[in-house]
């Protein structure tokens, strides 16, 4: 794929009659007016996605992007590099958060190898796009060639495709990738200009000392490879990773297949806002499940103006809490076409005058 | 069931070698320490409660107790006092946010008439427990006599029981009862001594002007009722209802037979200080679901130095909050017992310093 063929993808704005019907429609079921908050607000905005204000329940397909980053050699975790193998290897053999996660809220799943260092053992649920074994270090040059960042949003952009294809309706976004949260928050630092003083957090849970390390490394690499903060592309193939760039391609895939999207924690979110820069009508098809204790993340869903579903003191990644928030995506689906009106009650609606 | 009978009923500790062990199996596994937030919190809960590091998936009772109360002629609701009877209706032909909310999470439900004016129509869903068709006005005198309120109570305590014998393990508590949040705002008052200023709200909504109405009539019950503070029988029956003593029985019935209980907004949190006033023990067996938007709901959880779940912006009742809040206790569960430990990867863990 092109840089211009991508630009060029047709999204379309979502149906703004969808969401007046299902608004009105959920004014007029057998409750207060606004008294199931949250929940409302997904039904409407999946009601604008589907373009219909009674959407059948939505399927949900988790995809977990997997990758490695040269910066690691950077000791910018407190982990080896080898756990990004061997978390992926344990998502294709079950047992992990996204796995247990997935299956509570009736997921299907997906593990995409996009850059992981190592061979992954062969599954029904491993879709095999390597890349190439990790990025380059990010404090050394560049992540990736130009032409790498656009392999890696392709890899995104056919997985929403053939999640369209195979019926799924919302698709939960996480990843895996060692010493993600840096390569993460030099992205964020690269595309808005925002210093990665305030970027940089704690990732998998380093000390202060090694913080302040990470943020000299970012700062490194913004220095040494001059991002350009109006040109998404040149971001990515500078600051990484590939899991990031195929979760931005994701979000865009979904978008031009009028699928919702819901977005996992720090690290997706920067690849939502890496999307949004991309093409801005895609913020119309994301949800953003929930707010990670990673510092960065407040930051980023500020840059979006989106409001998170969920609160957990989640910090893990793997899709967890956008898995969780797509279930209660699904819920407002079933609140829009499966709740009684007072007319069905056949009864007058005693709560019509209610604010 | 006498006064003392009750508060003889042996509530055992949850056992503090299950929470220990859970947490150790917690802190080996395939990730950072503490990565699953509220999660971990919960599942040490829930080890304690079974006495259990390793519990089954618990199946979920989701039981709404129904009630009128005879201070609706005060108007202290925007609404018609026949709301109770058509939404618990309504909850027995399906299509009303409890059943919705229950079959999203595969919950079973529970309709107890505990009090609700008319007749209810025959449904395997519905649990006849009529005490009397609603409470008396409690700015008149007492809501009811000390007889019906252990009435009210042992309503609950059966319906644990019998969860318990048909093998649920978590038990979501919500309510309906027009006129309610009047009631409960009183037994709050009562049972703490706050002035109804604090603890009286806008319920489904009234406008500021029947607020303040909703405090003089709860002043006037309190006034002219004198509850006794440290006697919750007492100001139970002074200030009622029969759906709030019938929660506040469920928790005393499910904490005796060790089975997890959330508790959904304002309503049921005031039934569950009212609970842990008879028997304090009960409080380890409690969860709160959901931050409701109803004004007293942040104070009654300080009063029991609770932290709910969710915060979603619900404010409808019926245990919305609870049914979802219970669905991720049952998800805390299979993370004990199906999620794998480095160990079972085999694979050294380099989490294992994390803070």
């Amino acid at each position: 794929m092109r840089q211009a063929e991508l630009q060029a993808l047709d999204i379309p704005h979502v149906s703004l009659e969808a969401r007046t019907a299902a608004k009105r429609r959920l004014d007029e079921q057998a409750r207060p007016q606004g008294s199931l908050g949250i929940l409302e607000d997904l039904a409407i905005t999946a009601a604008g996605i589907y373009h219909d204000a009674t959407p059948p329940l939505p399927k949900i397909r988790a995809v977990v992007m997997c990758g490695d980053h040269g910066v690691a050699e950077e000791s910018v975790s407190m982990f080896p590099q080898v756990v990004t193998r061997n978390i992926s290897k344990a998502f294709l053999q079950g047992g992990t958060a996204f796995n247990l996660f997935s299956q509570h809220v009736g997921a299907d799943t997906e593990v995409v190898d996009c850059g992981v260092i190592g061979d992954l053992p062969p599954s029904p649920l491993l879709v095999q796009r390597k890349i190439r074994s990790g990025t380059h270090n990010i404090a050394k040059g560049p992540a990736m060639t130009v032409e790498e960042a656009m392999q890696a949003l392709s890899i995104g952009i056919e997985r929403a495709q053939i999640a369209h294809e195979q019926g799924f309706r919302i698709v939960a976004l996480g990843e895996i990738g060692n010493s993600n949260t840096t390569a993460a928050a030099a992205l964020l630092s690269g595309l808005t200009g925002i210093s990665p003083v305030m970027t940089v957090g704690k990732g998998t849970g380093v000390p202060v000392w090694q913080k302040l390390h990470k943020i000299n490394v970012v700062n490194r690499a913004i220095t040494l490879n001059s991002p350009k903060p109006d040109d998404p592309i040149d971001c990515l193939s500078k600051l990484g990773g590939f899991e990031i760039g195929a979760m931005a391609g994701t979000i865009i895939g979904a978008a031009s297949r009028s699928l919702c999207v819901v977005i996992d924690g720090f690290i997706a979110t920067v690849s939502a806002l890496l999307a949004t820069r991309i093409n801005p009508r895609v913020r119309e098809y994301t949800v953003f499940g929930h707010l990670s204790a990673e510092t960065g993340h407040g930051l980023v869903l500020q840059c979006l103006e989106a409001t998170p579903i969920l609160d957990l003191g989640l910090r893990l990644g793997e899709g967890t809490g956008a898995i969780l928030a797509a279930s209660l995506v699904a819920l407002s689906c079933s609140l829009l076409s499966g709740m009684a009106s007072f007319e069905n009650l056949h009864t007058p609606n005693p709560y019509e005058h209610c604010d």
